[in-house]
This record gives C-alpha cells, structure tokens and sequence, in this order.
C-alpha cells in the first residue's frame, strides 16, 4: 500500500515537474537546493528576529485598510478549550478568574510560529545555533515579541479544494508549488511582496470526512515542498495553513514547508481556520482583503496562540 | 492619613458633581443607582452575550479602516512571562515548543475580559445567575468566544497626564467622568456609540517612580465611579484602561468601574499599555485609530489574554 | 448482551446474599441501606476529619512495625508520567529543576482520597455540606492533611484471582463481600480494627490481556457494594484496591464502594499496584504486613498521589 | 560588612580544622579534593542509579523496624500549596478533583533529591555525562524511579541549636563536620552505614524570629562543605536538613553540602520538617528512630516531593 502510494505520489507529482525518488545523496542535495539557495539570511542585518515581516512597511499596511469595504469580519482561529483550563471563584466579591496551561504548538492550536521555532543542520534563522539561542527557559534570539507590533498586512487566500473540485486535499495528492499558481491565476489574483498568504486544503471537510488530522509522525495530507520555492519567489511575509506539510515526504524532508520558517524568516500561522474564510471569498468574490494577526507578546517564547482576522 | 484621603477625595470630587461620604444604606442606593438605572441587559434579547459590542456593526468596521492614513501601529499588550513558561526542545528534529501556564485576569497581563467574569448581587450579565452560569468548567454564558470574531472599531484615547500635566494618577485623586470630558474638550475629539475608548493615567510613569500597581485589595490609583456613567452615556463597546478602579471606593463601591461589563455589556480591556500610545497620538496629532482587539477563541474561557493594536 | 450481563450478575450476586434488580424507588431505600445503617458520622466527634484512620492508634503502628522480619520492601504506587512534566536545566550551576502538573483523582496515578474527595445527597463525611466546605480554592474540611502523619498499620492482601484460580476479575462477576470473606478465610488470615485492607483484582493482567481500566462513565470490572458492608463491619481504616467499583451498578448506585469514604470514613488508597505484593505475599506465604502511606501534606487537598509501601 | 562576616567565618572555622580563605586556584584543589577523592562513582557498578541508597539492605530496613515501640509517628514534611491548586467539582456525581502544579526542587517544599538532580564539571552521579543523560523530557539515568521501593532505614537526628544552645544556626556560623560529632556524642548515638541522618539547625525558629530563608543566589545560614566529608566518612544513605549549603562559601563551593548527591551518591531531602523532631527526640530520650521516606515513581522525573516520617 506504501508502495501504491509513493506510485501515486510519483505519477502526481511528476506532472507538476517535482523530481522523486533520487537516492538518499541525492536527497540530502535536494534537501539542501529546497532551503539554501535563496536563503535570506542576512538579508535584514545579522541581528534581525523579524524576517520577511520587515516586508510589511507602514505603507504595506495602510494599503491593506483600503481594502476595506463591507466591514465582514471572518475570524481564522479555531475555538479551543486548554487542556489545563481551571476556574476560581470568588463568590464574595463577585468574579471568577481561569487558569489556561496548553502547549500550543502541534496541528490543534491556531497559532503564529516565531523564528526560532525550528531549525535544521544549517542552524536557525539568520544563521544562529539553536544550542546557543535556545535553552529551557525560552528563545534568546526570534522570539515572539519580534513580532509584537502585530502582523496587518495584504491577505490573499489560494483555495484548493475549488481549484480541483474535491472537497479536500488528500494524502496521496500534496499540494504544488504549481498548484498556487494555478489558483492565483483561477481566482484572478496575484501575490505580492510582504503579502499574507493563506492557503485552504480543506482540513475542516477532511475531518467531518471522519479523517483524523494528524501529528508529524504519522501520514498526513498537505502541501508538497515545492510549495516552499513558490513562498519565496513571492516574498511572502506570513504563510498561513489548516493543513501542514504532507508526510512523509517522498525526498525524505523532515520539514518540506515548514522550512520556509527558518530559511526565508516567514512567519507561519498554522492551523488556520479556513473554511469560513473561503466561503467568504467565495460570496464576496474577491481572494484579498486586510489580515491582521496579534501574537501576544509572551518574552523568549516560541509562537503564540492566535485569532487572526480577515477583514473586506 | 486615610482621612486625609477622603477629605481630599470629598473636595476632588465634589466638583465633578458627585455625592460622597453618604452612610452605609445610602451606599446600597448609591451602588443600585450607578449600575441598575440605564442597565442594558434585555437591550439585545435575552441570549445575548456580546453586550456593548454587538454596537460594533460591518459599516463601523468599515469606517474604523478608513482612519487608516500612515500605517503606523503601536501594539497595546504589555509583553509578559508566563509563570509557566516551558520548553521541550526536539533536537532530533530541530524543534522547541512550549508550554504556557497562566492566570490572566489581574493587574498585570493585558487581557480582553468576558461579559461573564464579574457580576454583583443583582446578577451576571442580562441579569443571569452566576450559580447556574458559571462552574468550575468554565461559563456558560458570556464566554469570551462571544467576541470571537474580534473587536475592530473607532479606537479613541483620553490622556488623563496630559490633560492634568502630571506624570500620572495618584491614589489622592482619582479620574472622574467630568475629566473624561473634559480630555475629551481639549483633544478635540468626541466619543461615538460602538467606540473602543481608552483612559491613560500614566501608569508605566507611576511605575517608573517606584510604585507597585496594586490588586483589589490595597489602595490603588484609577478611575472614579462616575466614569462608569460616562461609558455608559456615550455608548462605549469597549473600555481600555492601564490603571484600574480607584481603591478603596469611598462610597463602598467593590467594582465601580469594572461594574460597566455586567451592567452595561461593556468589553473591557485591563492592563493596556498605553503610554506609547499616547506618545503617538500627540505626534500624530489625533486621538483617534482604527483599533482592533483579538481575543483567543477559549471554549467557556471568562476572558483572554491580549495583545490589540493601534492603526494610525 | 447487556441483559445477559444483568442475568449473570444476578445469579452470582443471588449467592453472595445480595437482593437486586429493584424498581428505581427501591433502588434509593438499597443505597440509603447500604451507606445510612452503620454510618460512622459523629462517631469521632462532629469536628472529625480522620475518620477510621483514628483506628490507628500508636499501639497498631507499633504492633504493624513488629510484622517486619525479613525486610523485603513491595512498592504499591505504579509509576506515572505527570502530564505536565518540565524541566529547568541551568548549565552554570549544574543543576535540573522538574514541574510535575497533573489530576490524580481518576483510574490511573496511585494515590490516597481525603474524606472530602466525594459525598452524596447525604452529605459528606461527618454530615457536612459540601456547598460549605468546598470551593474553587480546596476543601476546607476533611483535607489530606489530616493524614499528614501517614497511614502506618497492618495490613492485610486479599487475593481475588488466586481464589477464583482466574487471572483476572471481569465485568460480569463483581468481587462481592463474601468473597472477601472466602478470600480471608483461604489465606489464613483475619481483618481486624484499624487495619489496612488491600484487594487484589487483577488489574496488571486485564491491562496485559488487551483491556483499558475504565473511567466512572464506561462499564468496567471491579467490587460489588456488598464490599462496603465488609469493609464497615471489620472497621477497616485504608481501603486499597487496583479495580474500582463495578460499573454500572445494578441497583444504581453511583458509588456501590467509593461510598465508604464518606460514609465510613475510611480512606481509601485507588489504582494500587498489587500484582507485586500478591507475588510477594504467595512467596512469603503470609498475607499480614506493615503498611505504610505517607500522602502529601497539601493544605486544602482532597488528596494526593502517593508510593505505599508493604514491609515483611 | 562582608569582610566581617569572612572574618568571622575564618575565625570560627579554624576552630573546626577547616583551611580557608585560599587563593583561587587552590580553591579549585580544594573543590576537588571535597568532592573527589573518595568519590562513589563506580562503587556499586558503572549502571547503578541508586548510589549510597544501595547500603540499605532488607536486614537494615528490618533492624530499623525493631526500633519502633511506642508507635509514636512524626511526620517531616512541611504542610505546602501547590502554586497552582484547582480544583473541578462534579455536583451531579458528588466528587471534587484537584489539579497540582508545582516546582519543589527549591527552598520551601519538602522533597527528596535523585541523583540526577546536580552535576559538576567532572559530571553527574557515576561520572555519567549531564548532555547526554538530562533533556527537557526528564533523566535518562539517575531518575527518582531508583529510589521506587522506598528509603526505609534507621534514623539518626543530629540537633545542632541544641549544641550550640541557642535557637537557630545564622549566616556567620555555618554548621560544621567536627560540630556533627560533637552533636552525636553529646547525644550518645553514632552513626552507622546506610542511616538517614537528619540535621537540624533551628530552620522554624529562624522564620519565626522574621528571618526569610533564602534561594542559592543570597547569603543564609547552613552547613559548611566540611559537613559533606563527614557524611561521606559515615556512609550516610540519605542526608536530611531544614537548611541547605550555607552560602555564600567561603572557598567558592557553589554546593559545598548538596556536591554529596552527584559525589557520593548520597539521597538529599530537603526542606525536612525536624523541628518537631527534635523535640520528639528529646521527650523519647533517643536520636534513633525508624525513618521511612517514599518518593513519588515518576518516571524521568529529578526527585519527588515527600512527607517523610519517624517512628519511636
């Protein structure tokens, strides 16, 4: 069956002009070709933790407001109950207070990764070693707070279970760098410098299919490492997903999409609720509008939970 | 000494109209006066559980968007460590991730309160039973996903230091509803209905001094009750603040000013960071922004944690 | 099948005396029976929150101490994972810092209930009402502290898959009260005032065999509610088992064993770990030892996790 | 003032037999030779976790047994609340859960050490490496798990405000290893292989007179590193103080006393409760008792919180 797949995997993706099946030398070259080659490390100075979000400019936001128009507000975060949610309550003077305790990083949680969130053999973001940046008591370099004025920004939704007209993506079947492109071109729209880019695979259908969706050890459908070529060419500031990356992947990537993190400084939204956000385009027949993402500004952390908001 | 207070107390307040040092069965009177006559529970049916915010409509959103001129953002949420701030470091795969453990209601981290975290004798919001309501699972009603879908409106700053031309509020004189006018008069700026409104008292300066921001129950500077008429009369959906009530209450008030959640469905936002705000407002030479708040979609949740912004 | 369960409950339950399948109004007269009778409220004074426990006296614990011959140390508390397991590693000064978070009521971490852990329509221990006693901060009556000077008495296993020559107790044949007493009476032994009472289920080999020991919402093996009259009439001061009640219950009681808690007083010691001291026991061909539990001394704790000890 | 303090150390130390005050290198020597040169590592086998635990064989526990007479039992850990303590209540089922969150490796929670908890730069407990045997997800090696069936041993108290005659030990006059002899003689009781020896110095009398014992990074009173040589010279299984390390040490020790855990292999419990110990040690008339400690088996986990307990 495993074999079936990587057939159909082979067949699928040969079409989108991916390579498959080299030899593991090959796969380390290929792994390295993926992420080192129009890396942007240093591209904002050696000190920077923000990344391609220094393509969001003032202008780049303002720009974003005028898209403004009905004032539909369409929220991207899933409701989630922590797994440590305790209340106190005071019945003297009236109140009640709750305790949240949740790791937030996983495919559950919506939430926004900071740079420092992952690495790879090369280092983390902007060259750094993760053994001198990070440590128990949280990240010294590309934490959160570097993006703690907010991420408001252009917004442009890629919606591809409309482009192939199956209710979601599935496993044997990632998404291609080439499948983007296919929808922007479908939707009419075009991505550009220090936009948002969200794109929907139908992780919600998925799940009223009675699909699980699942954690990085097992296999999962989502988005095929080309992908990650397409965020770059772009500049993207902030790549949003319900679905991750799909797993395992046929080169042997540990991180096929999830690179782009470390490699071009994109923040990443994962676990996006896109559903909503797809009708939504879909009603008011446009595929842009103002997104605006708040991370709390928790120090030395990770990431942070999120509700990002796509406003028309 | 606490004598001394309230006489000054009684002459501070005795120019903005308010009648204090009454006995013990006046302050009951007092109390139902100030948070029962223009209560707004049945004002939008029964079930509701957005209150204030519900006066926050798409045409609102849409105009709060065209204030957007420079692009410029000053994030409102003070950056905070969770007490439980964890890591698990993967090296194998090149990953850290963390976990968060925090009590969020109080005076330090800025967070979005719930219509359903306080109430008094006369019930929660639209005049529901906190005992049937709320339980050690969480609310029921009220919860902080009623705002799910964020708050983004006409954001609007009082300077309180500025209009007094001290560095901050003392316990000795807190800021009353004539001032909130009167700051309102000197900037140039009217309170509408659905607007986010913000009070800045300067507490990042009193800070700065060498005070510690205290909790309910020791003395405190902040806001008089009689700002709670003025949030009420202006038909504020969601009041921002750095200091919090003014503590004791002379007339025995326990939440003079928090009362406006329960009473009046009034979000509030404790905790904001305002100072830089203010800054900006003086050289942009307005008071008011496009403001957007983003609650965390806590399933039962009383409240969130918080990080809004300021649009410019 | 469930009636089938019901059926085979009935006759084996018809030999141990037992009178089932009562009309619901019934049911509440069995379950006032069962708990109401010998009831052990007030017997310490109005004031009590050690119950059975004070069974113990210095004597006891001195007269368990002189069990001890050959030293052999069984360990009772299964080892657990907390769920919130994080840790602090400070390289300068050489030196790990753990956080354990977890709930320990429930079918899995080993540990001993505070007489303020359950009640029923009654009350809780001594009369009490739990409305007064409880709240979101602890219990304020019956803590664990009032075992902070440990459980030290004898104690005594009874052996239910060696006297049923079955590796395990299953669904449909509940342990009943005279089993305890076949059980008792094949080993040799005899329970007496103050003891420690340990029943041995065989719940290691159920989980071996492929079964999951259920929480209080499913159906799972375990004790009849003819156990809580055993345990009473031999005024038994620690009850340990490694199953819990049998669920469902078939005269609807919701509690057929953990009842002697609050009715009782007696402690009770869940999800032991006996599959190594009923070995032991075999070996040492005795079924008396030393018994010691040494619960936390968390100030408002309906309990706590603990390692009990058997000492030959 | 600090000269003064060193002064008086200096003074009162001589009288020990303790060599001070030596330039830096030498303190390097002195280090080595406090924690070196009769180091455990190896002693019981390259893979043992257990370290000095191991000299208490069955015949010991049984021999500690016998020291029990009156069955008088006096509990050693102090009475804690967990930071974050919540609790559920279930009113339909009639039950209340309580959440624990904590960390209690630190000053104020009474908790057993596993070997795995410090390091120096020659290494963890049995020369093993802290990098490879310590993650974020717990120890490898020397987990509290080792100490999983109980530290059951002979007790022996050592009651220093006693000796000296006055209430408390204070930061200028840490207890020293000549100061433990004397103590024992004083007392009559020596210490044999595999104890626990419990060490008291007047910690409750001290917090009473207004004093708050402090954290490794501030002066406090304690044991002087010549303390570790004595318990290294009696074969001490397990080491019990109410203070820790006096600091800061004179030579630079960073931990003069806690270096026993990773040299010697020696269990700590820290933050003991002896107070009422001590005085029960007077009443009886001996300094010998039947001791028994039983960890929490956490699995990976650097020590466990305990409430250790005597018996007379």
């Amino acid at each position: 069956m495993a074999a079936t797949r990587r057939q159909l995997l082979k067949s699928v993706l040969a079409t989108s002009g991916a390579v498959l099946m080299r030899p593991k030398a090959a796969v380390d070259t290929q792994q390295a070709n993926a992420f080192d080659y129009q890396r942007n490390w240093g591209r904002w100075g050696a000190d920077d933790e923000k990344g391609a979000v220094n393509l969001i400019t003032p202008a780049k936001r303002a720009a974003a407001a005028r898209l403004v128009r009905s004032g539909r507000a369409v929220p991207l975060g899933r409701v989630f109950s922590p797994p440590q949610h305790y209340l106190r309550v005071n019945s003297d003077r009236g109140s009640a207070v709750d305790y949240y305790g949740f790791e937030y990083h996983g495919v559950s949680i919506t939430h926004v990764d900071a740079l420092s969130h992952m690495w790879d053999r090369n280092g983390m973001w902007n060259g750094r070693d993760p053994a001198k940046e990070i440590d128990t008591f949280g990240a010294r370099f590309g934490a959160i707070t570097a993006f703690g004025d907010g991420i408001v920004t252009r917004g442009v939704l890629l919606d591809i279970p409309r482009l192939r007209g199956t209710p979601f993506v599935v496993v044997d079947r990632p998404v291609t760098g080439a499948e983007l492109e296919a929808a922007a071109k479908a939707q009419g729209v075009t991505i550009e410098a220090g936009d948002a880019l969200l794109v929907h695979s139908g992780r919600e259908a998925f799940v009223r299919a009675g699909h699980t969706y699942g954690s990085s050890t097992e296999a999962r459908p989502g988005l095929h490492v080309s992908c990650s070529r397409f965020i770059r060419d772009r500049d993207v500031a902030l790549f949003a997903w319900d679905m991750h990356d799909a797993l395992p992947d046929p080169d042997g990537h540990r991180w096929p999409v999830h690179g782009v993190l470390y490699s071009y400084g994109v923040a990443l939204l994962d676990n996006a609720l896109l559903e909503p956000l797809a009708q939504a385009c879909a009603e008011e027949r446009r595929y842009e509008f103002m997104f605006v993402a708040l991370p709390l500004r928790i120090a030395r952390g990770t990431g942070s939970p999120a509700n990002p908001i796509a406003l028309f």
